[in-house]
């Protein structure tokens, strides 16, 4: 700093002072960060309020759209975010939330996860990570072996080899599932003779070249909403993502699917690629993905499997086999943020074959140079941070046998709480879990009884009904900020597609107990018996 | 924890315990933690090996592609850490390294990035974010405001608007840049009395009901690698990706970009997106951004700037004028991660209207329901982090006024740099910076006065020859492991077309000091005096 002129005012000295000299341990960041360390989950249950404040109440804190002019010390800001932002974030890590896919967290990641951004690593290109571009193609080549277990000479070829790659790790399984069909999309369109591709030609002159009407994209009605997605992205529209029927255990019917394929077929349109779910978002089933491999092998597409949340669960031997078949797909996702027990923004694409990286290929003058290894050159992502090295780290604290236990304990919790609410009298199991997802409604055991033996239209004033109840006993239970499960919409065959809202659990925290479980059920009891009107109408139905 | 059964082994209590209990302040993770907390360029100076190890070697420690069986004390993972990975990185906020757009952080971001990993909000969904939700909106909308400045009136309407979007923020300038041309092509191609859109429909339906042979993006020849690979990815193509020459200051040329609508148009090719630059990746230059906005007013297409390094800019007064014409932008990409100091993983894209976003808008059965404020509705990826979080901390407590500071001091040091190479006798200046951006090469005194009158075949064979000696020198500087500087091709105008390799770096970390300019400079002298063929061979052309 020698020669950097004096400061010209106060300002550029504190300015600098903050890039070189760290909080004094008694700072408020430096007491929150100590806190944090020694008892998140403490700091959380004490800060985070748990009335929750309506969101437009929160947001009359963030109203300013002007950026402040004066600086501020980091100790008031430290404050202000004390009070305005912590206080009504969400506790997604406790054990009571089991409405979405987060969970409690392995404690080493808490510095790691510091260290990652003190070092500021760009994996996009060897020269501002050198180490990290290993270590993430480590990972990505674990991941690779956890799915296809191929033999160490297949991974000593192409684990580091510079044309191509093994997949791509990125912020997380949206990306993952667009990197996936994008490469499918230009593999299956690749340069012919004349024609130099999709990549370079674009949707149309591909649909032209090759003589098709159209090209399509077919799943489940279970899968994620990244795929329709991604269809608009990729440039072959949402229409053409067809959402294939479910059977009673939410897996795709094979017989539609292969129906299917053979109309679109018949009508000259190419199906681009068949997309199996490995634990879908909504119930955490498994598509029978050895029958949908030899389907995509019969109509010569490319098999891709979302396992954004299912993935982990190879990792457990005594659950591997509910994938089986996995092994066919030519391309897997799978989220790092899910149940490896990642902070979020984290999810991988593997790819089988390192070869489908060909595809979507490309390269700059500074840096991405022909033969260099660069990740950056097979990535929908540019810049990227160093956060395969939380994943690296865990892969080997915890190691396979570790989660092979998280994942075992997770599905045995589930099935207790499925037992738990088939033993009471006023809850009905709308999905049986597979894994640890699981589906429910409150039912008082009358209405049960009614349901079974009612017209049509009875069924379906009853069912509006609860539907009504299930959404207020989820919204007040979330207001009341103790536990937190989610919701959401089924058409169970039981009830002749009527549309049946549902509570959505996802029991994949280690530190959810079986007392927390049952405190939820009797949590929701009680909040059902304060909807008197609804209970009531529930009644008078069929009188 | 009352009654998950008893541990069945020591494994299960001790794989409970990393969920629950931190690490001791003596274990290896903690006083790494301790170290970087004190002192973080210390400690990168100390554990990052100064000599470097070729890519190779490194790789011998990140060979096995099997996940451990056996778990690993976090201790131990620690120090494999720091000998294998962290030795074996890159110190991206050295003062020294200014060859990649890294650079030093204030120090409030290291606790507050371990703060936000132990929140692990998930931005997607309020349901997982709560007061995230509007903190990242206000984010968007300040930076938005920083564009635009529009009234207070229009912020109060859009900034928490459940139906729309200011912008999206994303893990960096690509995501960016993809959403940004994403929504343009939808509302390009948008519904239109039978047909739906080309975001349900494809790119292939789009064209043909609006009858168009074809569609295009154009941008400069310099602008980022980024934009053609979105051309690939949104269907459009990467030959449908039109780069027009720039002027001598690295510019896009203003006369070729509307001759070349002109005949796009004639050919009923429909000009789906003009892209201006500012700040472009290689020279740091910008396009006449006003002269752009009005050929895209002319020919009715979307105008989008790539402000990816460029935009903070915007934060200095005395520069923001250099960006005139970027409010008739409807969409700028801005990274965070760039000149707002913020570690990487935070680009945003801005919409000057907010009703863009609706034509990305999407929604799911469980979570971005229609008329809910979750984010996720109009953002590429799906789950996020709470990354907006570190920005908010920096535009508060570095303020608009403390960016100035850091703006302007980076471009003083910039031009500081380029007269000291134009005051050397043997360094040639290719690119004046216009921002904090620079290249230049080393060119021995007698050849820069061969070069400017000697024949065609001499001039190519002598930067021919430079070309391999920049090449070396910047190698060889890179392995040296003290400082650093990236390397890129360009055609300078005075050089009639010949490809010329530049050294290219970026100034923009406040801790590099006019001193370290000087010996890097002294540095590269040293090291192109160790090319004694190169010299010899320079010497003789022309004899």
């Amino acid at each position: 700093m020698t020669d950097i002129k004096a400061p010209a005012s106060a300002n550029e000295e504190s300015l600098l002072r903050v890039f070189t000299i760290p909080e004094t341990s008694e700072s408020t960041l430096s007491l929150i960060e100590k806190e944090i360390s020694e008892n998140l989950n403490g700091f959380l249950e004490q800060q985070i309020v748990a009335m929750q404040k309506p969101i437009g109440q929160v947001e009359e804190d963030f109203n300013s759209s002007v950026i402040p002019e004066e600086p501020m010390w980091v100790s008031d800001y430290g404050d202000q975010m004390l009070q305005k932002l912590i206080s009504h974030s969400v506790h997604t890590s406790s054990p009571g939330f089991i409405g979405h896919m987060t969970s409690a967290m392995p404690y080493f990641l808490l510095p790691l996860a510091k260290l990652m951004v003190g070092l500021n690593q760009n994996v996009v290109k060897v020269e501002t990570s050198k180490a990290f571009t290993p270590m993430e193609r480590q990972v990505v080549g674990m991941f690779h072996h956890l799915v296809y277990q191929e033999s160490p000479a297949f991974y000593e070829a192409w684990m580091h080899n510079a044309g191509a790659s093994l997949g791509a790790f990125g912020s997380g399984g949206t990306v993952a599932n667009i990197t996936a069909l994008w490469a499918a999309r230009n593999r299956c369109f690749g340069p012919d003779g004349d024609f130099q591709g999709v990549a370079q030609e674009g949707m149309c002159a591909a649909l032209k070249h090759y003589g098709y009407d159209n090209t399509v994209v077919l799943t489940s009605k279970r899968g994620h909403y990244s795929l329709s997605k991604t269809a608009d992205i990729l440039g072959i529209g949402r229409n053409s993502f067809i959402a294939i029927d479910v059977d009673a255990h939410n897996k795709i019917d094979i017989a539609k699917l292969r129906q299917k394929c053979t109309e679109l077929t018949a009508k000259n349109i190419r199906i681009l690629a068949i997309v199996g779910i490995a634990g879908t978002t909504e119930t955490g089933n498994i598509d029978p993905l050895e029958d949908m491999a030899s389907i995509a092998q019969e109509f010569n597409t490319h098999f891709h499997v979302d396992a954004a949340w299912g993935g982990a669960t190879l990792l457990s031997n005594n659950y591997r086999h509910l994938l089986k078949g996995i092994e066919h797909a030519e391309s897997v996702t799978i989220d790092a943020h899910k149940q490896f027990y990642i902070p979020i923004g984290a999810g991988l694409v593997i790819f089988k074959n390192p070869q489908l990286s060909d595809s979507i290929e490309h390269h700059a003058q500074y840096i991405l140079r022909e033969g260099s290894k660069d990740i950056g050159i097979h990535t929908l992502e540019g810049s990227r941070p160093g956060m395969a090295m939380l994943v690296h780290a865990s892969l080997n604290i915890i190691g396979r046998q570790g989660y092979e236990l998280l994942i075992d304990r997770s599905i045995e919790k589930a099935k207790y709480f499925a037992e738990q609410i088939n033993a009471h009298p006023d809850f009905e199991l709308v999905s049986e879990p597979e894994l640890c997802l699981l589906t429910y409604r409150y039912v008082p055991q009358a209405i049960q009884s009614k349901l079974l033996n009612c017209t049509e239209q009875d069924r379906q004033a009853i069912n509006n009904i609860l539907n009504e109840l299930t959404q207020n006993i989820q919204k007040n239970q979330r207001e009341n900020g103790k536990t937190f499960v989610s919701r959401t919409q089924l058409t169970p065959e039981k009830y002749q597609g009527d549309t049946v809202i549902v509570f959505r659990v996802v029991l994949a925290n280690p530190l959810t107990s079986y007392d927390i479980l049952r405190h939820i059920l009797d949590e929701q009891c009680q909040l059902a018996c304060q909807q008197l009107t609804l209970l009531k109408n529930l009644q008078f139905i069929g009188h």
